[in-house]
């Protein structure tokens, strides 16, 4: 089959690779139907050292089930299903306590292995890992948002749920990427009063508007957080989620969240160390959030999705062949896209 | 009246001061029956700049009103009272959601106002402030128990509280001193499976293994982890308590925590950064806690002291007199006390 290899930093091919196929009873083979590029292959894309190795991309899809082995039960071949970022058991105690990425038979897509960024993705743990999409036909208009619930709308979901943002408190988002733009989503969803949507680039800011953001900051560092304390008398916001991942995004979560509030972090840390000495403890600021349990979200969101409630599905503004994803590289690296599918 | 004052590390005396007056009509006068030494105090001892100024000190202390103004309701002279380590108005948005330590209104003793460790304290937002003992008298045995909760017991609970000990989860208490201690009693109190401390001050954590700690790590760094690790096989804990501030209980309370576990903060930082990049935000791990609201949980704690459920009493294991407290500074200082009372 055909799938994209990344050599090196904007050296992104696609070329054959071995079919996937069953190699455990728990495994399941999904023909994908739809993929995507993360904000996160961004960061390879930009700094990957330049290898004879190709690393295999993706970890969003959403595809037809083509097989799977013995022990993998409520699937039949044909089903329409969607995939979270990491696979998962389904059974162990962190499962279980709805903690998927931390599972004790999990693990993640790409690198030696299948991404979603090709034909076909071997799906260990499938039972676990795989949501049917029972009804769904492969050319419903509904697939881009379905796609979304495989990391992106999980993600800035996770954020929210984790700083406990809910009716009556104020919302601080840091970032207008794809996690950005799908926190405001979520920060809605769940009733936030006021949501602030730190951003500089009008096109997603106005989308982040639409998608329930009442203010938009577009200064950063100190004069963002001296705007942010403005528009709140002084005090910041009750939650804070930082959605980019840098220095400068957490010391400003840091700055711009209340005293007693919570910062639900899911930026990929390009950080090593967070500002929290003595000020933040007098404060009583949390630093929570982690990176997103996305399979635990997608049975609570999905319906929403379905129902048209939210419609994280818009922010996917390109589609690429598969043949010609490093032209979607290209896009989302260069910023003249937000986030692009992939049909291979 | 008499009252200490700290003029540099190791440098302390009694003296005379000016008798405390109301000042605002929001203001009351406590005489102190008791107060004590806590561990933060050991910091300006150990290296404090000397001066030709002295520091008042001391934050917790129960006492008798002798005075108040004109807007304090709900109180009458000759009360005993016990005043956590700040005041608060009681009535602002903060006061309200409990955490009094961000009061609007509020702020700290000691310094250039009147501290705990002298014969009398002016005490602002007296009505916020203060919390009637009825039926308590000046020498009852509860007074040491009571005292507590000026500031280590809530301190302990506040950390416990935060990281969400619960039945079912199990604790890393990092810290024998007495806040670690009352850590332990909070863990317990609130229904831990598994309380380990980490301590290797043998007569700390005996008191440890009687107030609830069902196992002590002695072993610090890399070995207290692995062991720890070998307690929970190899997960850590779902909770940490820490209770000593310095780098390394910080780092080593991010190894002990379980993936998806919490930290709940209380010693004072002498640090200014916390290593919480890439790898605690693939484990999910929450960073929470902060000063201490010890008027919000006095309350709640009070009951549980008066019948004995809780004995934090039993961690002060010396008294001296206000003339003699500089002894009392070194037996501390030098850990041959855990917790040293002051009566005037």
């Amino acid at each position: 089959m055909r799938a994209t290899l990344m050599y090196g930093a904007g050296d992104v091919r696609v070329e054959d690779v071995p079919d996937p196929v069953i190699q455990h009873p728990t495994d399941a083979i999904v023909r994908v139907v739809l993929g995507c590029i993360c904000g996160s292959d961004l960061w390879p894309y930009g700094s990957l050292p330049a290898s004879d190795h190709g690393r295999r991309m993706g970890h969003e899809f959403l595809g037809v089930v083509e097989d799977f082995g013995s022990e993998v039960r409520g699937f039949a071949k044909g089903d329409l299903v969607v995939a979270p970022f990491v696979w998962s058991d389904g059974t162990c105690d962190f499962c279980r306590e709805g903690l998927q990425t931390s599972c004790r038979h999990g693990g993640g897509w790409g690198h030696d292995l299948d991404g979603g960024q090709g034909e076909a993705v071997r799906v260990p743990q499938a039972e676990g890992t795989l949501v049917k999409l029972p009804g769904i036909g492969e050319d419903s208009d509904l697939l881009p948002g379905i796609l979304s619930l495989s990391d992106v709308m999980c993600t800035g979901h996770h954020a929210a749920v984790t700083a406990q943002v809910a009716p009556g408190r104020t919302v601080t988002v840091i970032g207008d990427g794809a996690v950005g733009l799908s926190g405001v989503i979520a920060a809605r969803r769940l009733g936030a009063d006021r949501i602030i949507l730190m951003g500089r680039h009008r096109i997603r800011t106005d989308l982040g508007r639409e998608f329930g953001a009442t203010d938009v900051v577009a200064e950063r560092g100190e004069e963002g957080i001296a705007h942010i304390k403005e528009l709140t008398g002084g005090d910041g916001t009750h939650t804070v989620l930082e959605c980019v991942g840098t220095d400068d995004a957490i010391a400003t979560a840091l700055e711009v969240v209340r005293d007693g509030g919570r910062i639900g972090r899911v930026g990929a840390p390009q950080y090593e160390q967070v500002p929290m000495g003595f000020p933040s403890l007098m404060r009583n600021v949390t630093l929570t959030g982690g990176v997103a349990p996305a399979r635990h979200y997608i049975e609570e969101l999905l319906p929403d999705v379905l129902d048209g409630t939210i419609q994280p599905g818009r922010m996917f503004d390109a589609t690429v062949s598969l043949d010609d994803i490093a032209s979607g590289y290209r896009e989302m690296a260069e910023r003249r896209a937000l986030k692009v599918m992939v049909r291979p």
